[in-house]
């Protein structure tokens, strides 16, 4: 056993399939938290164990939250009649470090698939039909990513909401072929919002 | 606030501040983990907290262990009669990875540093020179980095041994100037170990 007990080993190969990491960098990163381990690795475990217990998905948006409904669902100043729909939280995340938006948000959770089976029910596309019927939305933006699953996606729910009235438009400029949002950097994705076409 | 709560946020900050990590790679750890949070994320902080509080430094050699001495120490079969002084935890675990010394270690955890101020009682060589008159100590392998540094404390510590009797070997072959132990292949560390020489 060379690194010094099984627990240790066991964190090891834990933190080596985190997203990013491998056996080497999670060596790195077990000896500093164990240099650390009185403060920065007690921190780190109260935390996980907290964000492990504490986080859920908004019942309105799927944006992870410790409540209910998120932050942004609930902020009265946020119900401007625009969803914006993403494919993932981290999408949302990266659209929020922007600061462009000032609507609500719709979580997919994926996108349609006919290679992996996933359809309309399974990303919530039909509580996003609901939702807007409900809530007196005037826009959809699908800020969806620019593959081929994510314009499948963003044209089926454009599809959908046809004759409904609502406005839907999608991001433009700046969001290059085959890009994931998540990688942009923020003002590439402020740009692409702002740009905004209709679909 | 972009990221879900105030714990996930001290997380991901907390999380890119672990070498090898910012905030991008943190924001995908932790929402991997925020999916994965019966799983993963619970284990991952349970083991953190085990960790965080067994692991503690072999009284003997300063390898980390969750004993008073390590397993290293206290296996009659590595009482070789050979001691390898190392620089840290990691040459240590990346020695052991070679699977090509079969003695028993002492960590310096640092080198000397006339800059930084660090001298050879900050470093347990006066605990490695008694550990070599009380054991019956054959060798000293100084595997210590191929640095400035590294290459001064070896002088340093085979000139304290120097008419002891006892025989003072460093790592030769495979060091490339100015490398690092911790980043060498396992291979080139174990026949580093192998072609050792007299120094
Ligand atoms: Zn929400
Ligand atoms: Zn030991």
């Amino acid at each position: 056993m060379a690194e010094g007990s099984d627990d240790i080993q066991a964190l090891i190969a834990l933190m080596g399939r985190l997203p990013g990491l491998g056996p080497r960098s999670a060596r790195r990163i077990v000896l500093h938290l164990i240099r650390k381990r009185q403060g920065q690795m007690a921190q780190l475990s109260a935390l996980l164990d907290s964000v492990a217990s504490n986080s859920r998905e908004c019942l309105t948006c799927g944006n992870i939250t410790d409540r209910d409904d998120c932050a942004i669902c609930t902020d009265p100043a946020r119900a401007t009649g625009e969803i914006c729909v993403v494919q993932d939280v981290a999408d949302l995340w990266a659209l929020e470090r922007g600061h462009a938006f000032k609507g609500r948000y719709h979580v997919l959770g994926g996108t349609l698939s006919a290679l992996d089976e996933i359809g309309p029910e399974d990303l919530g596309i039909p509580s996003l039909i609901d939702r807007i019927a409900r809530d007196r939305i005037s826009e959809v933006i699908l800020a969806l990513n620019a593959t081929v699953d994510g314009q499948t996606t963003a044209h089926y729910i454009a599809d959908a909401l046809e004759g409904t009235g609502v406005t839907v438009t999608g991001l433009a400029q700046g969001v290059p072929i085959g890009g994931e949002l998540d990688y942009l950097d923020d003002g590439t994705i402020t740009a692409a919002l702002r740009a905004r076409r209709r679909l």
